[in-house]
């Protein structure tokens, strides 16, 4: 940056103000209350959701968290953590390289088999998130298939619409869970091209699942892959968590299913499930899996016993589902504007974004409540909201406190009750 | 996919058949040799360069490893290791949410200060990784600074491609290293526009510097920010590990610093280090940032602590370039097409992809030494070679056989010696 003072001729004033340009981008936020501000917590193994606040002031404060992603508690299970230190023990704290270079090991090599395992694919392939995987994986495939014209539910996650952006290849969005609009777009396409339909199994902020058996009937009417986006749902529904398509027996007709490693099993990483062939592809010409360090092991070895534990522990799915009907069952009852679509995300809108930070404000701050207000980009304007998420580790009293804190906000706010209920 | 036998009357043949076009992108890189195979291994902890490869015949031997990127050691650091344990049993195995949504926790807030003071700046910001802390910051940059173009070092790293290409921003690409290319260029374009410089301290394959003062020199004359990746620095070189542009005291004259926890710290994860400004612009609108869950804590305790090591231990840095010396002066002896640009990277150019392959392996097979072969789109088509990394943990006896292997592979496959010794 042009520094003043430093005396080349070329510096009587600075031609472009950076700082200025910031302070506007930043302003905007301000402007429109979707300024983020980070909460620092603490948690404590074995007290989730129980965690410390560090305030502002350097005051700590004990606080509940209501709208965490660690949906089954798995980051805190002593399965998990035992073989994360074991690894650490055996073989230290990075991988030391690229997949490529140096960085496979058998921990990596383990957690495929059991991601493979999970959907009934034929091989599975770790990305450093499921944010990469989504955008490394969705702008690869049209070098693959040269041509290829992906189709976009128009709410796909920010990764997936990263990725189809990327590269500058062939796209059309299609309104969210709309089949028959999908249908028009595909029918005024050329037949002999390729084509991709990508979608997500449940979507996080509304909590809408998609309708996959009717996307995957399209693909084959017109030839077209799948790919689907179940980050919110492994480990959740199935019967060994492997998402919605295991639970709709599905699985088989998606081409490529994308996973997380951190939400439902707690740890860190992401992941595609295909065929061989497609992951030995992907993995070829994918900038954003080669150019990276891979996993460390400790990580990959705390995602696999994760992963194995969450198969064959059922019961804690069931304990997942009802706690969600529980809180929102008791939600409705308040009247307040709750989305449900059977899900088990809650999310209750306020639809605006100050209104709503204030009340996530009170609730952290009068209350001990800790949901973090969701706004633009991460939904769209006028529906900002609140969301919760139960889990099997929250217990009854947390759920009292919870429901009397919201029944007590929405009447100090005047806020209005089930006008926007889904 | 079209599946056969379903029976739609819309099947009678699949219209695009993505197995063959699948198969097709796959035997491209065969035919080209540059088909990656990932070699399996397994580092014990304390016994890093030494580990074991398990054969694709399921046999295992002992190998060294020649090529990691975790060029101190401190993968298996006592200190690092010990940071990880305490962070597992204090608070769990991931963080549980993204950094906005319940993903900040003391062990992210402690990392960023320690990386702030490693570079001199106001703040820093985390990523799940180097790669995505590049894509996610320079693709976000146009935003803020609406018309920036981007001035990039054509050698610039993947992960700086991919973020000056996305969102088809305006980009220039200037001759590595030719700073007369990047006057020409700059002068070229309206003084009025925003613009920024993109480098890197030390580009990983030849290991040459960037020439940062000149660079830096340009920025202030055309009035351009400065953007420099030091992954392949950081705790390497400085007083405390702060990068080339520690060593050289011009940390101050860069707007925007990438480092990777990675590879010299041994862990995982990347950053930027700027001003609290800059910063506080790019959490709040790169969507890599935002939609992605934040690191374990685990990693990011463990990665302070190497941070804060590496800060205070100056003699391993000594040793690490010592080491470096001493193999090319070896490897020089015996007239090898060596690069050497005083880094601590010790390229050696076999200039063919087979060739490269073929040795690789007989290393690996014949003398346990692993040395992953580097080719295209790695490294430019024909510049394929042999990438070794010295470190303070490889010693004499390891050094003395690496020597003897390489000298009689090269007289084996009558290969040329000092032909494209830079």
């Amino acid at each position: 940056m042009c520094r003043k003072g430093q005396g080349t001729e070329y510096e009587l004033e600075d031609r472009v103000d950076y700082t200025a340009q910031l302070d506007t981008a930043i302003a905007k936020l301000h402007e429109e209350g979707r300024y983020r501000t980070f909460i620092d917590i603490e948690r404590t193994r074995g007290q989730f959701p129980h965690a410390v606040w560090t305030r502002p002031d350097g005051e700590q404060q004990p606080i509940t968290v209501w709208c965490g992603n660690d949906y089954l508690g798995m980051g805190q299970n002593p399965v998990v953590l035992e073989a994360m230190h074991e690894a650490v023990d055996a073989t230290g704290a990075g991988s030391g390289g690229t997949r490529n270079i140096s960085g496979t090991t058998v921990y990596h090599k383990r957690l495929e088999a059991e991601l493979a395992d999970l959907h009934g694919k034929e091989t599975a392939l770790l990305f450093t998130s499921a944010y990469i995987a989504n955008d490394a994986t969705l702008s690869t495939l049209p070098k693959l298939f040269p041509g290829l014209i992906i189709y976009s539910d128009e709410l796909n996650h920010a990764s997936m619409i990263e990725g189809v952006r990327r590269n500058g290849g062939s796209k059309r969005i299609f309104r969210h869970n709309d089949v028959a609009h999908l249908r028009e777009l595909l029918e005024a396409d050329d037949p002999n091209v390729p084509k991709l339909i990508a979608f997500e199994s449940v979507y996080s902020m509304d909590g809408d699942f998609g309708p996959i058996e009717e996307l995957c009937d399209l693909a084959d009417e017109f030839g077209a892959l799948t790919y689907i986006d179940e980050v919110h749902a492994v480990g959740m529904y199935g019967a060994r968590g492997g998402g919605v398509t295991e639970r709709d027996h599905l699985a088989h007709r998606i081409d490529i299913i994308n996973g997380t490693l951190a939400k439902a099993y707690g740890v860190m990483g992401g992941y595609i499930a295909a065929s061989y062939k497609m992951c030995d592809a992907i993995r070829s010409y994918a900038p954003g899996f080669i150019f990276t360090t891979s996993l460390p092991p400790a990580v990959a070895a705390g995602a696999a016993a994760s992963v194995a534990y969450l198969k064959r522990t059922p019961e804690l799915r069931e304990q997942h589902q009802t706690q969600s009907k529980i809180l929102k069952t008791r939600l409705k009852g308040l009247g307040l504007p709750l989305i449900d679509h059977g899900s088990h995300i809650v999310p209750v809108i306020v639809g605006d974004p100050v209104h709503t930070k204030n009340i996530s404000d009170m609730l952290l701050a009068d209350y001990g409540i800790y949901v973090q207000p969701i706004n633009f980009p991460t939904v769209p304007r006028g529906t900002e909201r609140l969301r919760f998420t139960p889990s099997p580790v929250h217990g009854p009293d947390e759920m009292n406190k919870l429901v009397h804190a919201m029944d007590a906000l929405w009447s100090h706010c005047a806020l209005n009750r089930a006008e926007l209920a889904g």
